[in-house]
């Protein structure tokens, strides 16, 4: 198990695809190997993580076409992680929209995965850091992370990515007012796609005067203007994110944040893992209704007679 | 210490109201001794254990206070455990409401504790079991929990209470087709309170078409119309109450359910306690930017460095 295991990690470090989708797989499943796995991971990478998140109807995937586009023609070698139900990178998606992705699946330097959703509003996949770790041992330039903008997907996604992509689209005009509260505070880069609408102008200005306002020094928070579909804006969209990696002040704050609550789950894990609840439930089930039942106790009790384990 | 815990519960079982507030106050605070307590707690009690829950405005403390003047009458013994922000047996209350209530403050055979509610939707309070197993040694024949039917509440509330009151009031004619998914499920009687108003009868019909369509035998939840503000009605509900407990069904599922989950969480607690998450982030900020830091290997190290503990 052990030589198949860093054997498999070395094959991610070479850039293998296929090692890339057994190790997240591994990862994602929890099957053997997967702990070894982990604990082998180099803190040593150069990928760049970037995060695009923005509601249902924002044209994200069409924005993520047009990047890969564009970055696989400037040389880059990029990794997509589609945490978002409704995307046609994933599984559930129309016909129509994955024979237009197809292009990026027979690509060698784009590597696609769809990950499964927590829950039905598009929540990060449970193993999305891990998976995003797995993902960084190989030489990918850039890894993207897509995930639909509701829930708390956002605040975790900030934590994750090195660089939040908030896409937006024109519709009502006071849309910006409305625009979920925290979502200040993770956009890096703000785009408003589908730029030829009608509201579009307004909604920028609109933005741009919030981002102005929200402004504590010099550095105003980005607003592109794009038209995925045409590939209008795409190359202005790039320059403003590696603008920011270029004047990126070191803020962990939210990275630590997501990697303690990580590590505090992967301890909870390890120091429950001896009991289960239908375990717990049958030990309550045989006792409650005998006289001395105390619940406090039983739990004293199975903590200390499983302490010295 | 231990004699003095002992001492304490020994004067609970007495019925001493200063002690049980002291027993509550150390339950629920986490004060010296509070674990021992629990532990010395006698599942062989007698207390009745009623949950009254509804929406705010549906006159549940004026309910309680019926029932009250009811129950003194009869020669019972009860205790409140108020769990509703907006109870005015609750600190927030309007002072015209407390003085309403103010004569069952001096009354020897009642009891009333407010609690404070998790969150401001006044789910129930962290501490609700253990606070009602403290009430439980006391010789009350009634424990009267009232919370507001918000949020997650009512189904604790289910598991904790040996009879579940649903109190709804008249309102909009609709309103019992709107009623929240899981009502049903946990409603041993239902009250329609505030029936002189001209929508109770159109209520009452619907609810009890509800009720029928719902009931799998020949019993059928009750629905009882009240007027708590002139006592009317009251006499039918603690008969509502009392066919209840004659009746009922051993179903332990959902106390079952309540209390694994407490269990687990007294254990993670157990098993947690020598690890704070402050101390983790430090731990992972003193190190995330170290070549060779591995998030996976530090849970591992901490677990194993602390798992012979």
């Amino acid at each position: 198990m052990h030589d198949k295991i860093k054997q498999l990690l070395t094959e991610i470090q070479a850039g293998n695809f296929k090692a890339v989708a057994r190790g997240i797989t591994i990862v994602e499943n929890s099957l053997p190997g997967y702990e070894e796995l982990l604990t082998l991971l180099s803190n040593d990478t150069t990928s760049k993580v970037i995060g695009l998140t923005g509601p249902p109807g924002a044209g994200k995937s069409t924005l993520v076409s047009a990047l890969l586009k564009f970055w696989t023609q400037a040389g880059k070698k990029i990794a997509v992680l589609a945490v978002d139900p409704s995307s046609p990178f994933n599984y559930g998606a129309l016909l129509g929209d994955r024979i237009r992705m197809s292009e990026f699946y027979n690509n060698p330097d784009v590597y696609i995965r769809s990950l499964a959703s927590r829950g039905a509003l598009g929540g990060l996949n449970h193993k999305i850091i891990e998976i995003t770790d797995i993902t960084r041992q190989a030489p990918f330039d850039i890894i993207l992370i897509e995930t639909v903008g509701v829930g708390q997907s956002e605040v975790e996604i900030a934590g994750l990515a090195d660089c939040s992509i908030v896409a937006l689209v024109p519709e009502a005009g006071d849309e910006v007012q409305t625009l979920k509260a925290g979502i200040m505070e993770i956009a890096d880069v703000f785009v408003i796609n589908k730029a030829d609408r009608e509201a579009a102008d307004a909604m920028y200005a609109s933005l741009r005067i919030m981002v102005h306002q929200k402004s504590t020094d010099e550095t105003e928070i980005p607003v592109i203007k794009t038209i995925a579909t045409q590939g209008v804006g795409i190359a202005e969209l790039d320059a403003a994110i590696e603008h920011f990696f270029k004047e990126q002040h070191t803020d962990t704050e939210q990275k630590l944040h997501l990697y303690t609550e990580k590590c505090w789950q992967l301890l909870l894990a390890e120091r429950m893992k001896d009991i289960s609840k239908t375990d717990l439930k049958k030990r309550i089930a045989d006792s409650i209704n005998k006289k001395g039942f105390n619940l406090y106790n039983l739990a004293r009790d199975i903590a200390s007679a499983t302490s010295n384990k």
